[in-house]
């Protein structure tokens, strides 16, 4: 197709915004920092939202919806929160317009000025565990497993389309147990399923793992991640879940009778994904040709093309087309057939291979009297001929493998870029000529992370779950460390 | 049960909102006029949007998301659009907090103000239409069929759960046509799924008409809506489908080349239903025991509470209950098997329902030993023995009976409280004494409807549809009348 539009190799960068608006997923709106999500853009989240929302379902979690906004004096209550928070909000301090005086148009009427300002949510612990508070007496309250899917404000000053936006749209899981132990099993619990959506859904391998201090939740006692590496080499931060202790409870005074009537505060989890999730989605798997996307999480599976040039054709060749999509879709796949007499054929092959659709058809008045149609599949660009009553199989097990193959694809991609470094010098080596995840030592202290940050950019992205822990001397100042930790720049 | 609520006659008001806090539906938060929607609340509405969902999708259209906040400018460009809602809207203008230099907590700072200031949408029109700008050259581009699911922020000062909040959850649809026609045929079509969904999955029988000049949404050539009759004789606006003809893309300079090369203005429509839904729904099927629901929008549809006392009972009875749970979950029913031991059956079914749960299966010992249960429908308060193997026909059967029951009950009450009123002594009388919809001429004019208005707080709820015209005189004024209006008091 006309290649108007950026490789990965030319300019990373710009290929991705390229593929965010011309598969027409998100574009920047009049708003600064904040984007419109286009129908087929939105058509994925909502993909993702239904597999998120029923494995969350499954683990007893329930929805509800608290506040968009949050009493300004909610946020000092935690200290580390507001900290971590107040530097980026949207705040609400007028509730009425006026015609202006002066002139055309409308300004703020002075007289309708808020008693106390109103913060628009970046996340919800604070009006969340004020809640709480009265739905809590007795440990017969507990747990509480309630999630949310909401819209929450950042300020932030960098944007990106999907990956770092002012507004964005995710969920936040907030519960409430009687034990330590009982969240932290929560805490693992939630970062598990993340993983298992990310691998078996988004078809991105992650690693597992804890956040340094640094790099921690603003409120949290620790901070869980999935980390997942992107095709520039620089890494992405998939998902959350915190474990908060008391923290919270503490701070809006959050107590239960215990089975033994003691008072004691209630221990507290949160754990959020977001649109973020997007943006990863397209990273990890696109090409030269656009957007590439994993069959369980494509708005249209299957596309089915019409060939013809006369009306005759074009008849036999709708017909036939019509049979094998009301086929697909009894079994289940969203199946899409393009009737449009408005575009050509070649128009839309390249509109669905920008699109990522897994799956395209095509059938023209030779197929049909052959009984064949043709097939290609956009992961590996392929294309073969297959007998019509062939399809009911093999669309299935196509997409299937195209689901394994990205996910194969993705997971050698990381192994490939996953490195050790012993040295200083090896270690900004690989990162300045190859990037991807480093395993190096570290000395476990704030200081030595940020002077790292300070000096290349790099961060911590996680300290691994489960890896067997070989002690070793920090990559930075020789000291004494307890194991490898994973360091890459990142999103 | 224990009365410790209100009952419909004692305090209707109180009634409401003893249902909506009891059956934890939701309750007010620390936020002025916002509500936070509890967990069976938020199920309830869940499987409103998923209907609706369905129904929007099924009529062609995708699901979007544009930005919360709206530049103020936006605002003044559609003269009537400002006027309707800059009285009621938050407005953000700062973003960024800093720790208060005399003290603790934080303020506000004053560097960080914005250039122009923000308004938390209360409606899309503005944002959405300046971005169709963009999406828009060609009449190939059209029609746009776009539905929104978000919240949004009216700063109302009287405020009641669910019925009105200053943020409430929504939808709101947005279509872009070539036509005035095709834009009129977009604004019945949706009028027409309003009403399916009110009478078909919420038991709501509504009037569809059209609203008079005063009662048009602000940028609107013409509202439609649907209105339901609550069992205090007060109407609710249960939805609306709004014609907006060329206003907003005149305002925001949307034009498409036709097929005849012409440049034109784009035709508009939305619509919108919300949370005040649920609102509805209680108030229109609760009784002095509690919510009642119906089966195609409850949570729980059958609930399994087992009866025992000793651990062999337990067992048998549990047995048998989680059969039965697994028998009706296969046919799709929402089950729910009680098995707490921490509550006495007696208390589960007060609780239940009070939840307005429509099909409550007891079964003890003696029902084991006997093959049968105990079954209770919600809507009559009746109970039956049934054999558990006639359990599989049986409560489909009874869910479907239910609904329907639910459905005649509404309509016949709404039959019942429908009358007319020929001259302006029975109009107060009937409006005073027994309230519901009343059916009077007006003579067409903002002026006379205003003055009913303040002298008895009746508003046209809505020029019906399809309804024959019958010529006659004013209630009111006494001059000429095209033909009957519906006139209620309203939420």
């Amino acid at each position: 197709m006309a290649k108007d539009f950026s490789t990965r190799a030319e300019n990373y960068s710009k290929w991705y915004n390229d593929i965010v608006q011309r598969a027409e997923l998100a574009e920047n709106s009049a708003v600064r920092g904040c984007m419109v999500i286009k129908p087929y853009g939105y058509a994925i989240w909502e993909k993702m939202q239904a597999a998120l929302d029923n494995m969350f379902k499954e683990t007893g979690h329930s929805n509800a919806y608290f506040p968009l906004f949050i009493p300004k004096s909610f946020f000092s209550k935690e200290a580390d929160h507001v900290e971590g928070f107040a530097k980026e909000c949207a705040i609400v301090t007028h509730y009425r317009l006026k015609n202006d005086p002066d002139g055309k148009g409308v300004v703020v009427d002075g007289d309708a000025k808020l008693e106390e300002e109103l913060i628009i949510r970046p996340t919800s612990e604070t009006i969340i565990w004020d809640t709480y508070r009265n739905w809590i007496q007795s440990y017969r309250d507990l747990p509480i497993l309630v999630n949310q899917w909401a819209n929450v404000v950042r300020w932030e000053m960098r944007t990106r389309m999907f990956l770092r936006t002012a507004e964005f749209l995710w969920q936040e899981g907030h519960t409430a147990h009687a034990t330590e132990q009982e969240a932290l099993e929560e805490t693992y619990q939630m970062l598990d399923v993340y993983a298992d959506f990310a691998e078996n859904f988004m078809a991105i391998p992650v690693l597992k793992g804890l956040k340094s201090e640094n790099e921690r939740f603003a409120g949290a006692l620790e901070t869980f991640c999935i980390e997942a590496l992107m095709q520039d080499g620089k890494a992405l931060q998939a998902g959350t879940s915190h474990f908060l202790g008391q923290n919270f409870a503490k701070a809006f005074d959050v107590k239960f009778a215990s089975k033994e009537g003691k008072l004691e505060h209630v221990w507290a989890t949160s754990w959020g994904v977001s649109t973020r999730l997007v943006g990863a989605l397209i990273m990890a798997h696109s090409d030269d040709n656009g957007l590439v996307l994993p069959p369980k999480l494509a708005p249209i599976q299957t596309v089915i093309v019409p060939i013809y040039k006369t009306e005759d054709q074009r008849k036999v060749v709708f017909e036939k087309a019509a049979e094998i999509k009301k086929l697909l879709k009894g079994l289940g796949i969203r199946v899409k057939f393009d009737d449009r007499d408005t575009h050509k054929p070649g128009w839309k092959f390249n509109e669905y291979e920008f699109k990522g659709v897994p799956v395209r058809i095509a059938i023209g008045p030779r197929d049909v009297e052959n009984g064949t149609v043709e097939i290609a599949r956009r992961d590996l660009l392929k294309k073969d001929i297959v007998a019509t009553d062939q399809l009911v199989q093999r669309v299935p097990e196509l997409l299937d493998d195209i689901q394994d193959t990205l996910f194969q694809r993705a997971l050698t991609f990381r192994e490939e870029n996953t490195r050790k470094a012993d040295s200083w010098e090896e270690f900004v080596h690989i990162l300045d000529d190859k990037g991807g995840f480093i395993l190096a030592h570290w000395d476990g202290t704030a200081e030595t992370e940020q002077k790292i940050k300070d000096e290349t950019k790099a961060t911590i992205r996680c300290i691994p779950l489960g890896d067997k822990k070989e002690p070793g001397k920090c990559v930075y100042t020789g000291k004494p460390s307890e194991g490898r930790v994973v360091f890459a720049r990142a999103y």
